[in-house]
């Protein structure tokens, strides 16, 4: 999902910063759509994780690589293997590619998506820049040793990264899935559609948010920001919203008013609750904002920023 | 140097806590000495990031696993492949024929020797359990993604793991190496076999010194121990003496005399300062403590280790 915005977002712009796009070369696991762009899209099927697949991926020495590919949360969590030939192995093969190519001048920069699942409880209430990485599932590990490559390969010279610990996306579009955390996006896109949503914790359940738009926007400015004053420490808690279930419900009340509200069906699930009560509730991501990445100010700006993009606006302003 | 003293240990005692040790075997990149002992000892030459090897070790099922094996520190930043495959695939390979053999009660522990190089410059003058993994060689990279690694198979139930932060081990018996920090055990072991040793960084530098014997301690203790209380953090700062250059040459003093201090060298390195300055310089090692977790209590302490372990005692005591 964040990788075709992103695709489409490039395509829109037809430039990075001020350098404009020659060429794109777009790589998954199925076979990715094209956008209409200016630029020359090259369109490709692979696995990652397949040594000669990858090495055909950095003989054209893309100046700039975005790296969004990931076996997710669950899935990782139910195929140990899968998880870490994708998440580990395939980083770590991406990273190699490149650093064959490498003569002292070609250093490419890497915008990896990294994940806030690097933090397990017990954690602070607010989670500051400095915490240490204490994962409590595989994906959230495989992401945090990918980060400690990606730093050293920039530390040596390889290649000039930069991980984002990505916040839930919320709201994202699309039709219910089966991840944990689905449901903050259910409870707001599914009613705002007509549908009944499950809700399956309490509302005092406080998580971490940006909108789909945020995250294209981090991307975009990772991949032109100057790396310098990261030092050595190549990854950065991105910007957020800190926000109850009870308070999405009120967001969602002020746009959809209370029929809105009363397609959210409270159903506990006891599993569900336990995987998301280890979860962040809140950041404090100085370092990131001082470098100037922005997300949405309240779970408001969130809910509009679907409407406005997923519905074409024809959800009424809030009421109150 | 650790592992044939880790050996002997197991040789004397026999045991491992109040369990008779029945079989023993022992796996180096060279044929490794087979010592005098109560049980069977296997000893095997191969290398443990070579998939058929790895897995006829794990066939024996053992209930302990020491894993001491690395390329060191500046040998992993001279050949980047060969210290990732020795120090994170040889580690993931160790742990996933283990994984292969787990049957839900087959869960064996894994007592893995990681480093104080995860943490890297800047960092707190004491650091203390919860400090974030910051390495700045590829060598703390590649321990730090193993401790990740090891911690995320100890959570799923594949091994019953327990990482051991080791402090820069002082003073090392034998000859002269050309690791960066061989110098701190030069200046007391050379002058006190009555030979000249240099010391390439001022007096005021501070780092964390445990002694061999409270190594061997270390790991003796981790074999036992009840991992229960560790949660899913299972990575360990090991206790240890903070001490400067100064007060390591004023024990040489007090142990040697006056012509042992006379055997030390001043000849600044710049390349060797510039890396040191980037090696922790004390920590607050609570947690191992309140593990039971022991090391010497000053400098004099580890001075007399190896007087006592290594020149049998023919050291006069300190003279003040």
């Amino acid at each position: 999902m964040l990788g075709q915005k992103l695709v489409a977002a490039l395509a829109r712009a037809g430039a990075l910063g001020d350098r404009p796009i020659s060429h794109l070369a777009l790589v998954d696991v199925v076979d990715p759509a094209v956008p209409a762009a200016a630029f020359t899209v090259d369109a490709r099927r692979g696995d990652l994780a397949d040594p000669a697949f990858a090495s055909s991926l950095a003989a054209s020495r893309p100046d700039v690589v975005f790296h969004l590919a990931a076996v997710v949360s669950g899935e990782a969590e139910a195929d140990v293997d899968k998880g870490y030939r994708a998440n580990l192995d395939g980083t770590r093969l991406l990273l190699d590619v490149l650093r064959a190519g490498q003569d002292g001048e070609y250093v490419p920069r890497v915008v990896f998506a990294s994940s806030i699942a690097v933090f397990g409880a017990p954690f602070p209430d607010v989670i500051g820049d400095d915490e240490q990485l204490t994962p409590l599932t595989s994906y959230g590990t495989q992401k945090a040793m990918a980060e400690l490559l990606l730093a050293d390969y920039s530390r040596r010279g390889f290649v000039d990264g930069i991980a984002l610990r990505l916040p839930t996306i919320c709201v994202r579009p699309g039709t219910p899935n089966r991840a944990a955390s689905g449901f903050f996006s259910g409870i707001i896109r599914e009613p705002l559609n007509g549908c009944e949503a499950v809700l399956p914790v309490s509302d005092e359940v406080r998580h971490w948010f940006a909108s789909p738009r945020s995250a294209i926007g981090f991307f975009l400015h990772a991949a032109t920001l100057d790396t310098g004053p990261l030092g050595h420490r190549r990854a950065l808690t991105m910007p957020g919203v800190s926000a109850t279930v009870a308070e999405q419900l009120a967001a969602l009340r002020r746009f959809g008013g209370a029929d809105a509200e009363r397609l959210v069906r409270r159903q506990p699930d006891e599993t569900i609750a336990r995987i998301v009560a280890g979860w962040p509730a809140a950041f404090d991501s100085r370092r990131a904002t001082d470098l100037g990445f922005v997300a949405e100010g309240t779970f408001d700006d969130i809910v509009r920023v679907y409407i406005d993009d997923e519905l074409g606006g024809r959800v009424g302003e809030p009421a109150g």
